[in-house]
């Protein structure tokens, strides 16, 4: 099962909607004789791969499968028709498909043709893999992580707004490989407008994660590196109630770069954006927003992990830029509890992960 | 060498005006016969300690030293003389003593007597052990060190004022201890005002630091714990220009208290007061203070070490108190580098501690 996990984790960031899978098969003695992962939607399942790679010494062997086979036609066949074709006799399972449209059905399936099912082996580490992808079916909406750099002093700007760069060399890569793991960048209009930022892997990820504004006035401004597609595809979305000045600017700006992507929401808040985004398959989004949509993502709940890179260096200024806007305490005891990890030095900074308690 | 840099250690946070410094003797055959180390000013250096616990089994010895020996009259006599009388032949120096009345004088005194001085052991250690007591011989001003805790997006404070606590019990336990290491504790009025601090080390450093409160306005609260010296002894430092009303208010408080200390400085600035605090034989200082102090305390060159204590919290809120007011910088290349050093945890919380490069 550890084999497995380590081949599921190779699909890491381009398998959404699906989830990550990893599977090995073992022949009648024992012998591993095949491995796969799913590497991307639509590409074959973990354990077509495997058994494939088996062939016939998969007759009465074993699979070793980290999800839990699936029993529906989707953009490839069901899976648990490839395991009893191929003869598999036992199938170890690591975790159930929380996906309604398999829920145990796999298993049963498997069961009702005479395999043996062992189940819940690594289970917690299966569900740790798959956070993202059991976040988005369980809540409606794909995982959140927040991210900013900040000076010591709690700054992410000077006061007269310069914040390129507070965070080294290291850092910067890692916000890059951090970016490639999920499905989509968000920022807000004052971002765009304020930083003009690139927002990419850094050809990390293929495909490119897709880089969303959510803005509330579309004040955006005319040129911007976020409105050339052909780095990675952007989406600008935006409520209900956006002014008439805005969608005609925004108007201008797709008219000028056609691949741009608009969006209408119901209203103009993370919530609505994620639910949106949830539904076009992305299980994981980074938030790399200023102070105010960061402080609403919190408190709507839309953020599970914080990552927070820290500079040595103090910028100062009362009137600088901090990483968040209100969040309506008014007393140090409602404070919701966060599980910290541990730091890690990145170059000279030093970044601090903080995971929302469940 | 090493045995004697410990024993110094031991007088930690007790000495000052003087230095920590630590001596061993040993036999003309190389055996250990006695140690001391200068627990507080006006009892014996560590020199003499260590000869008298030797008594005449120092004769033809040789004597290991953190600090070149004094060779002028002090509160105790010269320990050169101390020395000489005790039929030393060999005397091992980390350092010279950088005090103008010494520098050099006391090794001298011993070479011309005909005894083997060898200096420059583990000097660069014996320097880090005094610092401070280097740093005020040099610049006439104690070593400054800034603490402040803070909330992982950079708050000291929600946006109505509450910061108690936002550190957790042993990152409390380890301020106290810093306290315990420095001679004076420095707040302004404005923390007075909102905090109400007790400021003192617990009982670790007998006796207490001297807490100091420097006002610009003398706008101080009638009752305060600084207000009790039974605790601790507290200095309230001001500038020429201090307006009448507040010298009313000050008078008020003193009457009511009147062993208080006051102090009126040619400026209401960190730099006078260090300055003042250095004459008073203060080596080492801690700057617990609120942002607009701090970031005077910084221009003006007074803070060399900085204690950030990060909390896994958010408190948010663009109205919240931050570490830092202005330090009047427009581009990030005019920072000024800081060497970071390791975090530690404290419980819970994150210690991340900058020293000013030099």
């Amino acid at each position: 099962m550890r084999r497995a996990l380590n081949l599921a984790e190779l699909g890491r960031g381009r398998t959404s909607p699906n989830p990550l899978v990893g599977a090995v098969v073992l022949d009648a003695a024992g012998v591993l004789v095949g491995e796969g992962f799913h590497a991307r939607a639509g590409e074959a399942h973990a354990e077509v791969g495997a058994l494939r790679q088996a062939g016939e010494r998969a007759q009465g062997g074993t699979l070793v499968v980290t999800l839990e086979p699936c029993c529906h036609q989707g953009l490839t066949p069901p899976c648990t028709g490839a395991v009893l074709a191929a003869g598999i006799n036992r199938v170890v399972v690591a975790m159930a498909d929380p996906n309604p449209l398999v829920a145990g059905g796999g298993i049963a399936r498997l069961r009702a043709a005479g395999v043996e099912v062992i189940t819940g082996v690594a289970e917690a580490e299966a569900r740790t893999l798959n956070r993202a992808f059991v976040n988005r079916i369980e809540t409606g909406r794909p995982l959140g992580l927040l991210k900013w750099a900040m000076s010591l002093d709690g700054r992410t700007a000077l006061p007269n707004g310069a914040s390129q760069w507070i965070s080294g060399p290291p850092a910067r890569a890692w916000v890059h490989r951090l970016r490639a793991q999920g499905d989509a960048v968000i920022v807000g209009g004052g971002t765009v407008r304020s930083d003009d930022p690139l927002l990419s892997s850094r050809g990390q990820r293929i495909p490119e994660p897709l880089r969303v504004v959510l803005s509330r006035s579309l004040d955006l401004p005319e040129r911007a590196q976020l409105w050339d597609t052909a780095v990675a595809p952007t989406l600008i979305a935006y409520g209900a109630k956006a002014p008439a000045d805005g969608r005609k600017r925004l108007a201008a700006i797709t008219e000028a770069h056609p691949d741009l992507q608009t969006l209408e929401l119901p209203a103009c808040t993370p919530t609505a954006l994620l639910e949106a985004l949830a539904q076009r398959g992305c299980n994981q989004v980074l938030w790399e927003c200023g102070p105010e949509l960061a402080a609403a993502a919190i408190r709507e709940g839309c953020v599970q992990h914080l990552a927070a890179v820290i500079a040595p260096k103090l910028l100062g200024g009362t009137a600088a830029r901090t990483p968040l806007g209100d969040l309506g305490f008014t007393a140090l005891d409602q404070l919701p509890p966060w599980q910290a990890e541990s730091p890690q030095r990145l170059g000279a900074d030093l970044l601090w992960m903080l995971n929302r308690s469940t």
